[in-house]
């Protein structure tokens, strides 16, 4: 599988949804395979909170490969020998895209707090500028989960007819109060932590011990992405067999798992783009900037797929049914699968194997 | 309604189940109501993590009653004209009785990380000892949710016959790993918070700026006390209209309620005492000291009477109903009941009216 990792360069303003505007800004994005003679074969793939443009295929050395690797390859769901595939870092995230901690032009400063709130449609017109760049004016398909699911839905509102197809994972139509309140979690562990200086930290000042607040919020985002069965079937009352059950600090295996996670994650992770993409999934609601909800899925002419796991606590499957039995009243292309599942959120990451016969099968009959 | 608040000290040792011992040892407790000649209306209450002793009245300038003050009093299901209902805080708690901060005897110093770790187990052999120095060798009842709720199912196991009828409520017969992640966003917010100092902080360090450690570990604990459903109800998407949308710290209302509780939480409860609970409610487990789960609740002889509630995400229905499911089928006394309820976990404190009935049922063939 041919892989590429660029950055495109942009000295055109991004207008965003505040009102404010990023100037110039970079795109950080990989391509899996090849794009074909009419530009006919290209398939976006969006990233979640935690994610970046890596979604497959595995950098030399490197343990894991991209996050998406059993979905996207050659001969996979979103096949590499047949398909362009192209995923991108999404603006305010710290994998190469231009975010919080970059510099703020003309001064060689970060923008730190200075940054533009972002917001999933800054997201997608940032993706759709360097589609543009590409020469690429329709894609084959969308797909992403969890807040990749919210850009492809975001997407196929807002730009109605440039996909054929549209498959959001474990989303929703509008963050729930639920959701927010887990992110509440990581905001004030953030903010509160004194090595956060309110964001005046600098590059490099985590990479060997994490910043504590960071960790501290991922452990109740980890929660959420799990179940009370998964986590049943994965730790039990398991306890770490080194610590006492009778000393303060002993630990059960799911602590030792949360711990382990999250400390290292906080060591690599910017936590003013966390904060930022926080922000852009607790203001996520489709409805904003159209009259209704109904109307902005009315827009809607692209085929959608919704894709929904049944033991998924933090996108719950009935938001997703939602949007079907909205699109199938108005008699819109639109399926909606409730995948069997006890894994919860993380489903869409590592359950592949029970939604990849869905998503091949709405590219079987494409002669490309 | 006569309402007497209490300390009682013991000179002779608390036995632990780790082994070790407290001694000397306090217990603070409050009582409603009278105890009758041959001490036959005596219903024990078991409060939860947060709670305390004060259970029901209003303490002269105090704008909110005790937490269970809509069950407890003249009248009302545990009826204060009939029956001597007492309530003690917590061994391990911070409201009177020992706990982590209280004085090392024969030192002045607080224990710190030194007192022992402590379980449901030693709870309820604390209050035990309690009541034998009252007199109390038999009780009409024991009540309690959460915590409480393991309190009173762990007095029916260890203590068989001690009561008549035992009523737990949204609790379980052992802490699942799910709860345990719950408790590992506080533990960790705590004890890596710099001004706990590792547990040398000094009493009153966070009378006026609360442990941000402990406030942050509480906002995990309240997603954990509501429901999805409940905080769409409570808050939906709405905003803090102060606040601006495209404001990176603007907030939804959900989010200012989690501040609101949550720093006004972290000024008066103690931090030790946090963990020191959290540790106990991680390690309940009713099987623990007997060969099996069926084991021990087969040594019950008192009548139980389940009550848990379908919205409740902490604990799951299903864990009170395997309880009854193993009673009926050794033909033991126990009633289960399922409140019809989407306030999750704090329906125990705030749906009182929904199961009150069911509790008033359970005394009325009284003679008392």
């Amino acid at each position: 599988m041919k892989i590429k990792t660029e950055t495109m360069h942009f000295t055109t303003p991004l207008y965003c949804e505040s009102g404010r505007i990023i100037e110039p800004y970079e795109i950080r994005y990989e391509t899996y395979g090849e794009i074909n003679e009419d530009k006919s074969n290209v398939i976006l793939v969006c990233h979640a909170l935690s994610g970046s443009h890596h979604a497959a295929g595995r950098y030399e050395g490197d343990r894991k490969p991209g996050w998406w690797d059993d979905l996207i390859g050659p001969g996979k769901a979103l096949d590499t020998d047949r398909y362009f595939v192209i995923c991108t870092n999404v603006i305010g995230s710290c994998f190469g895209s231009t975010g919080p901690m970059s510099e703020m032009y003309p001064s060689e400063e970060p923008y730190r707090l200075k940054f533009p709130v972002i917001t999933i449609k800054d997201m997608i017109k940032a993706q759709r500028q360097l589609l543009s760049r590409l020469g690429i004016h329709h894609l084959r398909a969308i797909i992403g989960g969890s807040m990749g699911g919210m850009q492809a839905l975001q997407f196929a509102v807002d730009y109605p007819g440039f996909a054929d197809d549209i498959i959001p994972l474990a989303t929703t139509y509008a963050t729930r109060a639920w959701v927010i309140a887990f992110n509440k979690v990581a905001i004030e562990a953030i903010r509160r932590d004194p090595r956060f200086k309110n964001g005046n930290y600098n590059r490099g000042d985590f990479d060997e011990d994490g910043l504590d607040g960071l960790a501290i919020g991922r452990i109740a985002g980890h929660i959420s992405y799990l179940s009370p069965d998964s986590m049943d079937r994965k730790f039990g009352r398991n306890y770490v067999s080194t610590d006492g059950l009778f000393e303060l600090f002993g630990r059960y295996e799911v602590e030792r798992y949360m711990e382990y996670n999250t400390n290292n994650f906080s060591k690599y992770f910017d936590p003013l783009s966390y904060l930022y993409i926080v922000k852009a999934i607790n203001t996520f609601n489709l409805a904003r900037g159209y009259d209704s909800l109904y109307e902005a899925v009315k827009r809607i002419e692209d085929r959608i797929h919704l894709i929904s796991f049944k033991g998924d606590i933090l996108f719950f499957p009935q938001e997703m049914e939602h949007i079907y039995k909205m699109m199938q009243r108005n008699n819109q292309a639109c399926s909606y699968h409730c995948i069997e599942s006890d894994y919860g959120h993380d489903a869409f990451l590592v359950e592949v194997n029970k939604f990849e016969g869905i998503i091949s099968d709405i590219f079987k009959e494409d002669t490309i």
